[in-house]
């Protein structure tokens, strides 16, 4: 450790403060947790039937490892879009063509941890494109398509101990990021825990998002190794730069919530991606091992495919002066929040009671003016003074993260007190706070890390839920409270609770993208191999022990529904072409006893069910998904018989 | 076929009629789907921060497998619990302590369609104990206790081809039902799909739920081989017998949406299960195959334990006179609702502008008197006017599912005409009309099933969204719609998007549990076999090459945090157990790179991660369940030595 702890200010966490870390106990008699209602509230979040919500809000599954869509003001749940966890709902991760979304390097991965969404931007500004997201646990980053809502693409970053701080993305979403939260050997290889902290790595991969609208690792920067947290990349003045939050400088590899919280001051990096691309491009970067695996869906196969790669680009950011600087940042922080204009980059630190926003230019003159007060690993560690635009007063105790509304105003979530802070950029002054109920996480308004956010409302995420809602068991949801933020003072709006854990949220103008979602899938363009574009298509073709069904479904019946000549020891793959073409026609396959999930078939599209029958007999089959008067009619049989027989293969195909 | 057509009220299907089965484009103008919104609609639904709702409505998770819980009036989506779909959030279905929930004779099975909540009953009224739900794929019944919100028991029903209209309950629970929607042949055998007819056969079978409030499959009705539909069980007069709508009198195995919908009338089963006790007690039923899977949760170990069962009793209802009679029906029906009274059965058609009351008074009476027109497949068909209290006077398209608000009202959902129509049992007038959205399904009012239903909201469930909520792709949420029947003119005053798909749904007031509900397990009553109690019992346990973890979790560490000597071909289970004793204390667990899903930990509760590790290295381990200020600290370090090699085992425990 070379950090030069005489440029520190010294932040002493009160018994109180230290105390309350743990203290969950409600402490406030109201049932607002201690928030005013706005008189209003009820009109303002009623969302009238027939109408429209404002606001698409994404917020993370958490370890639910989905992208959860609500509409604002409203709160209310709009889809659950699979990303990293297996849906037995509708198949994802089950049939033949979905299940190569969740390959990974480790093989097969049924769950994930993802955290933070993320928007596509161009020029600094929401597009409505994609949605990002990352898994925490086995580091990948997701894309999911903004006109299908589907989960299109995931690519796994290899080279990276769990994947926290991703996937923050630059002003023409020309990379996403991705930085190591666990830090661990590179090459990762048998090595005493205790003699860890001198092998230990991390990495900030760097994914490019080309003109193809695909991702792929452009290259790694080699860091120190300590762990990575939160980021967010500079926009405007400060494109060109990423900055990250992180811990343990003390790297330390047990007890980290004591032994990683000694220093008084941890690391706030700070990248200069245009600089590391310089180097990349001037051959200073060295090809590695990076075995990784990257999945697309092909959208007209409604397939997808899943391709390995064995090296990456790794830079070593000693070997490229101006690629990464630190500064000191509050202990234990975890936002990292560029603000509008790109000039402001604030942090929080949870065991402080201190909200800092450093100066990009000052942070430009203080790396000309070598203002480094030592260095960290190699790294140059900039003096904190030389950097810093002011620290909030009076903020508030564990601040963790801050939003902004395009105003002028900042809005920080603080942890420990359980509050929003609403702050002015400049002046560093609060003008405003809004209690929460206990343990506020991440809080979000629309648009806040582009330049032009939407200021009308802010989501406070609530890691604590307790009594907040009817009980329903040990185990509770999650719960949001909307709050509107357009007025001098907030107003506090609404409570809904949540599915998995939301991390992290963002958020779009609903007009920015309602009237491109696609409705359908259009049957001209189906490449499914198996596909069956009419009744008179749907056929049954043997090929040795493997049976492939081309079926077909339309209200209200499947073709064929009645199938003989089924063996024990046959696999059947019944490829279920859904040829309606209106939308919100969708129907659903099972056959009784099956050791998969069902398929469930938009129009247009073809799935793929794999069934091995163990007995002779008659199986029904039946459409899961109510699509009409006669939907409890949509059914047929399947007949099974023994192995060797010789019953003929036999299917109606219409009349 | 030996239905005296004669009897018959012929109900022809209007062109208008025909045509709209499958018109889905919306008709309307009015954003509202034709309903006038309340006035006071905003505040009538507004739950103000910190308070609670009024009501749980359970709504079946449809293809999802789950069970949904929501709060009314605010539509919030309090919990999805778990039931016959792997849930990768909290382990569901992958733990080895959960994953034998999901065994059936058929193996594993990782999905269902779940259809049909049902509340238990004491003396006809909500009791507050037990949620049920069927699963209409793979034949079972689950329990879910409403003390923890869990799945305790699931069974599996033999010899059914399907199991829809279940698990209908009797006025004390005294028994669950269950029939056979597809009839199959039984037992199940190779037959060709054209000869089928003369060997299917149906069951209704009667679960017990005993003292001791564990299911076992007590006997099963053999009944002619026609597709039931749905059910209910008298109460107060009508005690002792069950209703079931079927449909497919023709008992077609092709194109059932035509061929199924040829005869005018369907049947009503009228089950008198008091006398089928009679006879089985008399020694009347068979012991047959009836291999089924009953698997229990264990909440002293956390641990699901699953047992086969080979044989069951099995009663041929023409060896037991009077437990079987039929009624014609309208064609294709689908409810049979008994009113709160238990005089009086409902049930509509489908396909029919019918909806039928039938006296339940002139059903016994037309027992007694012998009034038969027939019989079908050996049992006797009731003349229909001989059972009729009345026929709704212009009732409306599609009548499909009736429910009451206990002041001698009912209510009925009209598939085809998408409106709700309340009528006046004993006048059979229609008193109301509420416009739904696009083809409402069915509708719920609290405690309708029972002899004191909670009659101030109604729960509309439509089975098309479209354009009701912003647009998310071609997959849509789907839509409820909740109108106050408080007063006189039903009152529209919300909608809310659904997970899953809601075929049916319960409800209950919420001060009947609220207060019951378990908010943690205590570490005193936990028996499981791997439970550390205390971080001074973690410790690590090599058996050859499996490898026992005895961990614990505890803001903000794991115990041990550091192990050293796994190697590369050991199985590592990971018993970790939550040390915490506080509501809403919850911890996670997962590894980098790991073939499963995560462990989420309640209070006190102990569960099993199996992990195998694949190469050496060092893998973190992090809780994935945002706990306290220093969640972000809680992790671990896992060293893996090569096969083979001699790494001591070694781990910390504590100082």
């Amino acid at each position: 450790m070379k950090i030069n702890n005489n440029t520190m200010v010294t932040i002493g966490i009160g018994i109180g403060l230290a105390a309350s870390l743990f203290a969950c106990t409600p402490k406030k008699s109201s049932n607002s947790g201690g928030a005013a209602i706005s008189k209003n509230a009820a009109e303002k979040v009623y969302v009238a039937p027939g109408k429209h919500d404002e606001f698409y809000a994404f917020l993370s599954g958490g370890f639910s490892g989905q992208l959860a869509v609500y509409g604002l003001p409203s709160g209310r749940l709009l889809r659950v879009i699979p990303v990293y966890s297996v849906n037995p709902e509708n198949g994802y991760g089950f049939t033949e063509e979905t299940k190569k979304m969740l390959n990974t390097s480790h093989g097969f991965v049924p769950w994930d941890d993802s955290h933070h969404p993320q928007l596509s931007l161009t020029d600094g500004k929401v597009d409505g494109r994609y949605a990002y997201i990352n898994a925490n646990n086995t580091p990948r980053i997701a894309k999911i398509d903004l006109k299908t809502f589907k989960t299109t693409e995931i690519i796994e970053v290899p080279n990276s101990g769990g994947n926290h701080g991703s996937p923050y993305l630059t002003e023409n979403t020309e990379y996403l990021i991705a930085s190591t939260r666990f830090s661990i050997p590179l090459p990762n290889k048998d090595v005493a825990l205790d003699k860890m902290k001198e092998e230990v790595k991390g990495t900030i991969s760097f994914i490019k998002f080309g003109k193809d609208e695909k991702m792929e690792v452009a290259f790694q920067l080699l860091v120190p190794g300590i762990d990575y947290d939160l980021a967010s990349c500079g926009k405007g003045m400060s494109h060109g730069y990423c900055f990250l939050t992180s811990y343990n400088s003390e790297k330390a590899s047990t007890l980290i919530e004591i032994n990683a919280s000694k220093n008084d001051k941890d690391l706030l990096a700070i990248v200069n991606w245009k600089k590391a691309e310089e180097c990349v491009a001037a051959g200073k970067a060295k090809t590695v091992d990076g075995r990784h695996v990257h999945n697309e869906l092909n959208e007209s196969t409604h397939t997808v495919t899943s391709a390995t790669i064995d090296k990456v680009k790794m830079l070593d950011v000693r070997d490229c002066e101006g690629a990464l600087y630190y500064a000191p940042v509050a202990k234990s922080p975890h936002g990292a929040d560029v603000d509008p204009s790109g000039q402001y980059i604030i942090a929080g630190g949870k065991l402080a009671a201190q909200i800092t926003a450093y100066d990009f230019n000052k942070i430009v003159k203080a790396i000309q003016d070598k203002k480094f007060t030592g260095d960290y690993d190699g790294v140059k560690v900039l003096d904190y003074e030389s950097v810093l635009a002011g620290e909030v007063k009076k903020p508030c105790l564990g601040p963790l993260h801050t939003e902004f509304d395009g105003k002028g105003n900042a809005y920080t979530s603080c942890f420990v007190s359980s509050e929003v802070v609403k702050w002015k950029l400049g002046t560093w002054e609060v003008v405003d706070r809004m209690p929460t109920y206990y343990s506020l996480g991440h809080i979000m308004i629309p648009g806040s890390g582009s330049k032009q956010p939407w200021g009308k409302y802010l989501l406070a995420m609530n890691k604590i839920t307790k009594d907040r809602y009817l009980p329903v068991g040990p185990e509770l949801p999650q719960s949001a409270q909307l709050i509107d933020i357009s007025g001098e003072k907030m107003e506090m709006l609404l409570d809904f609770p949540t599915v998995g854990e939301p991390h992290y949220a963002v958020a779009l103008e609903a007009n920015l993208i309602k009237d491109k979602v696609k409705k359908i899938y259009t049957l001209e363009e189906n490449k499914h191999p198996f596909v069956a574009k009419s009744e008179k298509e749907a056929r049954v073709v043997r090929e040795g022990n493997v049976v492939h069904v081309y079926g077909t479904a339309i209200r209200s019946h499947f073709m064929p529904d009645n199938i003989e000549g089924i063996k024990v020891g046959d696999t059947v793959y019944f490829h279920i072409t859904n040829l309606e073409q209106d939308w919100d026609i969708a129907h659903g396959f099972s056959i009784i006893g099956a050791n998969t999930s069902e398929l469930l078939l938009m129009p247009g599209e073809t799935n793929t069910f794999k069934w091995e029958p163990s007995k002779p007999g008659v199986y029904p089959f039946y459409c899961t998904d109510f699509c009409s008067a006669l939907h409890q009619e949509m059914q047929g049989y399947i007949r099974v018989s023994a192995g060797g027989s010789s019953t003929p293969l036999k299917f109606n195909q219409g009349k």
